[in-house]
Parts: structure tokens; sequence; C-alpha cells
């Protein structure tokens, strides 16, 4: 970029700019917040971050007066000269010479104080949590574990795909969709279905990715999906975004697992280098965190179809009686324990579990030729459970309309997607991941509630 | 990324690869579509794309009996050797071995016909339509066009945040929000509010944003966001996807301007050099493009504030009347043709109309001293009129109660929004922008329907 074009901010230095490489004016202005406060006779210290970095930079001053009526909380910009510092903990510091206070922070009403705070608490205060240590790291993570899902993407020739949010398909009457009300007339007579139909919010960005998946050959996106669940559990939200990456040209369900494998992998190397996640891992993670460096090695992660799944389950309660409260069974749905066991006990690492019966699966994915089982897998990791859902899609037009048919729907309502199939349809697969999930998995935060500025579910939303 | 994890795509190179880079295996597998064909008697030839560029390969086929039974829109997988091309129209092609049909399109029935289809028809066969040159073009260009965003901000410290697309924020009630249907209870026996509270779609980020920048200094979102109006024009979405940005600590609306040129400066030079663009400006916009790329250079865009435009227009109506079918006035909204006048006829090129009226604009702008003007602009750009509008935020607590007052709003709902300022509040502002509306501008698409995938309006959507 031309210089004139990057002055409109050079006027300031963020903090993470002037600790990552302090710039060389004599004298300097910086804007922040005040994290924390120490007075003494001789010299005043303050904490100052401006929530562009973990970090805060310290300020010295060497007049105390200065900052007498200053309190945590208010935002200010200071001038100084940085100078390197003889503390241990930081290597620059500011030497203030003056200092404006641009909004103040009562201390005594002000929501955040300084001792520990519950997640419960923050979470009734959405609006102002981000300024606490936590919430703040989470939205620098998230944003820099998007730059790392772009750029693997985008090294790959993948399209970066937005998808409709308001949609017809109401995901096969599933009732855990939210329905738009219906929109008053203009004249405030009636009300009707302001798309001429009703109109739902998206579940899945899937089947809008497989149409533009048959002409772009590689597309994903990250998209906001809704689900009408009334589950109060630590994994679920009634909003949250979901990556999905749909391809074609991808003739085994292993390749899918491949590029899974690959981009995850990245994501795990660069979120053990990030400072803002090792603010996130907390004294007593560390367990949690040395499984996640594991799972970041070039040792390739384990792999087993449904069928071994249930059979080393089956084994494993031989041996052990009582180990599960449900019994592993071929054709049943693995339950949330076993999914546990096999990533925890069992590979001891994510694991993808391959060609599910037919019948626990959708309609789409491709059918494989025992007759029973269709390609696809579920990523499975320790603590979380199931993380990815991925296939192949049935790609021949002759076999998606019986799945259609075996799964009692309406075979018209899918005219538009048979077509895809019939008109020159590729073989394509692909996969979807919650990304508050994902977050919750590499940062060690227990609830999905804390993975997401602005949480969502069955009874609470605030703002 | 280390060696085993590219693995996933290395089996296949993408027709952007081999064009860009030609791979030196001795025998190549390309996967696509076929777009042309031209069978000869002793040599037959196609184009093949798969998407994931503009252009397309060129396939020789040495046995014209190999694509004897080939049709438009069929999908393909072609061995074969790739040596220089003798033609003039490429550097490279494919002299194919083998091929092998991966999916038939009937030439009968296939919708998309080899001659020019209209854009309305292109419309109502949304699930095939980026199989075409343009439609197909858009969304790399899309795709491109956040990642330049990305870059941008990403160089200036700003975090991508997700802000919530489902809120309690009804908009002022200005009676254009999707506001979601009350959901069953879990035995079906009556309907409730699943949140508890009304659910609208959000209209804007800019209230969340603005949350999060008073603790993380500098964030931006490209979220979807909805209208539930009417209107038919070229210009608006029912959902449309908004790019909006908000910082702390600036302090002057002409920051706010300079840090939106810059964006759009990067975007627009980006823009020029993309093939995707090429493909999209057609024959007889050359006016159009021509002044995209003075708007790109480095001449500053022209300023003025909203008392000058007035003045100016008066002026122009003065010695041309009947120029304008609505009289100019302090006080009164810049129509249409107004701002098409400005930019196009006077400007001659995008104009930052500033400090406008304080009843014109919403409650949150901040008041100048003057006492009836807000610190606000809008960027007027030929052709598209009205493409963002920006300001300073009013951030001094006692001001913005009076504001929510003077627009008859409930103090109470905005409790959380004043706490902002309350408690440490900085100095802030941002802007919004229709991301339609820029790839219509940088495009030459007419329609802001063509600038995304599956575009939503009164009374229509597809798939």
């Amino acid at each position: 970029m031309s210089g004139p074009l990057s002055a409109a901010f050079h006027h300031a230095h963020t903090i993470r700019q002037i600790l990552k490489k302090p710039p060389s004016d004599t004298i300097l202005q910086v804007n922040g917040w005040v994290k924390s406060l120490r007075l003494q006779k001789r010299v005043g210290f303050a904490m100052i971050s401006d929530g562009t970095c973990a970090q805060s930079l310290q300020v010295v001053f060497p007049d105390p007066k200065l900052p007498q009526r200053l309190t945590n909380g208010a935002s200010v910009c200071i001038s100084g000269k940085l100078v390197s510092s003889p503390g241990a903990s930081q290597d620059t510091e500011l030497v203030a010479t003056d200092l404006n206070v641009l909004g103040r922070c009562d201390p005594e009403t002000y929501p955040i104080q300084k001792q520990a705070l519950t997640v419960e608490y923050l979470r009734e205060h959405a609006h102002l949590r981000a300024r606490t240590e936590s919430p703040g790291a989470v939205l620098r993570f998230r944003s820099n574990v998007m730059r790392t899902l772009q750029s693997f993407f985008e090294s790959h020739d993948f399209c970066y795909t937005h998808t409709p949010i308001v949609t017809s398909n109401d995901a096969e009457g599933a009732g855990e969709t939210f329905r738009l009300a219906p929109v008053a007339d203009s004249d405030g007579s009636a009300s009707q279905e302001f798309f001429s139909e009703p109109a739902f919010l998206t579940v899945s960005s899937q089947l809008h990715l497989e149409a533009v998946a048959n002409a772009v050959a590689r597309v994903w996106t990250l998209s906001p999906c809704f689900r009408a669940e009334r589950s109060q559990t630590s994994r679920h939200l009634a909003e949250f975004w979901m990556l999905e990456a749909e391809w074609a040209f991808v003739q085994s369900v292993y390749q899918v697992c491949d590029a899974t494998e690959a981009l995850l992998k990245n994501v795990l190397r660069a979120s053990l280098l990030s400072l803002d996640a090792a603010v996130l891992w907390r004294a007593g993670d560390e367990e949690k965190r040395a499984r996640v460096e594991v799972a970041a090695s070039d040792v390739p992660w384990a792999r087993m179809t449904y069928g071994e799944a249930i059979e080393v389950l089956r084994a494993h309660l031989a041996v052990h009686p009582g180990a599960f409260k449900f019994a592993p069974e071929w054709g049943k749905g693995l339950q949330s324990e076993h999914e546990r066991w096999l990533a925890e006990q069992y590979a001891r690492g994510p694991v993808f579990v391959t060609d599910y019966p037919t019948t626990l699966k959708p309609f789409y994915m491709r059918a494989n030729d025992d007759g029973r089982t269709v390609a696809c897998f579920d990523l499975l990791v320790p603590q979380i459970g199931e993380l990815i859902g991925g296939s192949l899609r049935e790609e021949r037009e002759s076999r998606l309309l019986e799945a259609l048919h075996a799964h009692g729907l309406d075979a018209e309502a899918y005219r538009w997607y048979l077509e895809l199939r019939k008109y020159g349809g590729a073989p394509h697969g692909g996969f979807g991941l919650g990304f508050e999930r994902l977050i919750s998995w590499i940062s060690g935060i227990d609830n999905v509630r804390e993975c997401i500025a602005f949480p969502r579910w069955a009874g609470r939303m605030l703002l």
C-alpha cells in the first residue's frame, strides 16, 4: 500500500505494535484502558491494554500525582517515552509525561471489579465481558483461527462462499428449525409470508455448497447456523458458526478425512503458538493441553470403521461389565459414552470412525457397495466427543432418489438437488465443523457459551 | 505445512494451478466440466473448467473417437500430457490419452445451453448458474475481495468479530425487521418465544461492535443483515452482507473517512488486477470502469460538508432550472438525484459528504459543537449513490441520553449501550458498507441480485 493510504492509522500505534517492535518516536501517544494501578509515594505504575493483544503495556509515572485520580477501567491517552524496562516481566515500558483521561470509570459501581468474576456473572454482562482477560483473548483467538483457516483453504484453491441464512429448506421437518414470522402488509391489514413461502433459518450450508461445488470445484464457508434445541449443555448454542467445506472430484471418504486432518493440524499448530490461547489454558488443564499437542504432531490420527468401533466397544464391555450404560450394537448409534471412550481410552487422541450404517445417517450420504453402510465419517476427539461429520455425497441420481424415498422425503422438494446430479454431477464430498466446539477443544474452554462474543441459547439472548 | 499434511489435495492439480505453473508430471489427471467442444475429423478439442479460475484448459484429443459422445456440461477426468500450445489463445494445452466421463449431461434437456442466457433466466436456475461464466466469476471475485479486506484489517490490528444474527434489538421499531416465529413447546401444546423475549434478525452489527470496540479497540465484521423491505430495486436485497468496522480512540470523522478511503482504494486496486473482474466488466462498460480506475488512484477523494453540498446543489439548480425534481434545502435529506449529481457531475468520483443535520441521522451519532449537525459521513459514488455510511459515535453518556430522548427511544432498552459510556467509554467511530453494492461498483454488475450466490428479495427465495 502506498504511503498516503496508510496514513489513516499511522497517527496511533496499537499496544501490540509497540510491544512487538517499539517505534522510534521520541514521544509516543498510547491509548487504552487501565487494567491495574499501583501508586507509591514517589512513583506510580499502571498496566494499560487496548485489547489488540493479550499483553498490557506498563506505564511508569515519575510524578505520582499525575495518575492520582485514575481508576481501573478508565480509558486514557498517555504521552511518554518508551524505555527498556528494568522489571523482569516486560522488555519495554512507557515513562509517562502526560495523561489525558478520555472516559472515567466509577470504581464504586463498575460491574467489572478486580476480584475474580465467575463465567456466569460475565455472561450476564455480555456487553462488558470482553474487557476481562479470557473473554478478550477468545475474540482475538477466534479471529486468528479464522485467518489460519483462510490461509489453508486459499492455498488449496478453495473459494469462500456466502450461503443463505434464510432458506426454504426446513431441514427435513426436524422441528428444530427457527421459522420467520409472517410480515404485515404495507397497510398493516394482514400478515403474509414475505418470501411467498415459509422461511427458515439455516441449519447447515451443505446443500447450497454442493450446488456451488458442482461449478466452482472447491468451496468453503464459515456461516451462522441455528437450532431451536432446548438442550442446555456445554456443547450447544441456538446460534453458532459452522465451518463447512465441499469439493468435487473426491472419490474416497479417506481423502475427505485426509483433508480434514490436514486442516485441523494446521489450526492446532497455530493455536499452540498463540499467546491468546496461552491465556485461555488454565492451571489444571495440563493434561488436556498435552493431548492437543499430541494431536498436532505428525503422527496420523487413528481411523476405524463403525463396525470395528462396535467390536472394540463390545470387547471392552465383555471384559469390563458395567463400563457402559448402553450396550454397543451394530445398527445403533454410538452414545456419547462410547464416543468418548473411543477417543480418550482407545485411540488416546482424535479418531475417525467411518462407514456408519445407512439407517443412522442422512439421505445424502453416498451408499457403499455393501448395501448397508454409507461413505461417511465422524471425527471423535477427547473431551469433546463428535467434533466433525463428513461424507461423500451421493452423486448418482438414481441412488439419491432411492435414498430420498427410503427417508420418506418428497423428491419434488429436492428437484434442484437431483438436477445437480442429472447434469454433469461430479463425485464430491465435504465436512461440517461447529466452530465454537473447535475453539473449545483447542483452548481448553469448558463451555461453548464462552467461545462466542454474544451467546444465545433457549431462554437467553442478551443484547 | 509439513509434507504429509498437504497430501490431501496433492493427488489432483486444479486448473488454476496447472495454468499458473504447469506441473512437471509426465502424465497428468485433470478434473473438470466441459465448457465447449469442437470435433474435427482427425482431432478433437475441448475446453475444460473446474471453476478455480476464470480460464479453461484446452484439451486436444489426437483420437477424435475418444470424446465422440462427450457433451457440454459433463464432468470428466482426463489423463494426458501437458504441452506448449501452438494456439494463440493459450500457453499450455493437454494432449489427452484417456477420458473418463464422471457425470453425463443430456444436451437436450440441460437448462444451461450454449446460447446467451438472460440474467433473469439464470436467477431462476440459481442452483446451476455458477456453471456459467459471470456468476462463477462473481463467486471467486467475492472471495478475493474478502481476502483483500482481511489483509487490510489484519495489517491494522483489527480483530474479526462474529456478531449476533438473532437479536432482541428491533432496530428502533422501524418495521422493516424480520421477526422469529414463536416455537412450539416440546409437547406441542403451545407456542412461546424461544428466547423468552421477541427475537429479530439483525439489521446492523454496529451496536454490538461498539461493545467489543470498547475492549478490543479495533474490530470488524462481514455479517449477514436483513431488511424486510418490499422495494424491488437493483440495489436492495432482503438478505445481504454488511461490512462493518468500529474502532476506539478516533477523535475526528475525517479520520474515519481516511480509513474508509484507504480500505476501499486497496480493494479497488486489487480488483483492477483481477482476472475474474475482467470477465465481469462488459463491452459498453468502459466509461464506468475508467471511473473506477480514477477512484483507485492516489488522488484524494473529494470531501464536503452537507451544508456545502446543499449550496452547490442550489447553485446548480439556480443556473439549470428543472435539473432536479426535488429542491435541495438545508434540513432535508439528499435525494438519490442529488447524490448522483454530486458524485457523477460535481466531484466526478467518490465524495464524502460530512456533518449532516442531527434530525436526519440516527441517535448514536456524535453531536457537533454547532448544536445542529452530527460528526458523520455518507460516501457517494458514481452510478451507485450512497455506498457507505459512517460516523463518530456519541461517547458522552449525558449527550447520548439526550439523543435517545430526542428520538423518542426508551433509554431503559439501551441501558447496556449507555453503560459502555458510563464505564471508561472511549471516543470511537466506524462505518458500514453493503458488500453486494461494493461488488456491484467494482465489477460493473448492474443488479445486486447478481452479486450474491443465492439472492433473496420480497416474494422470492430460491433454494
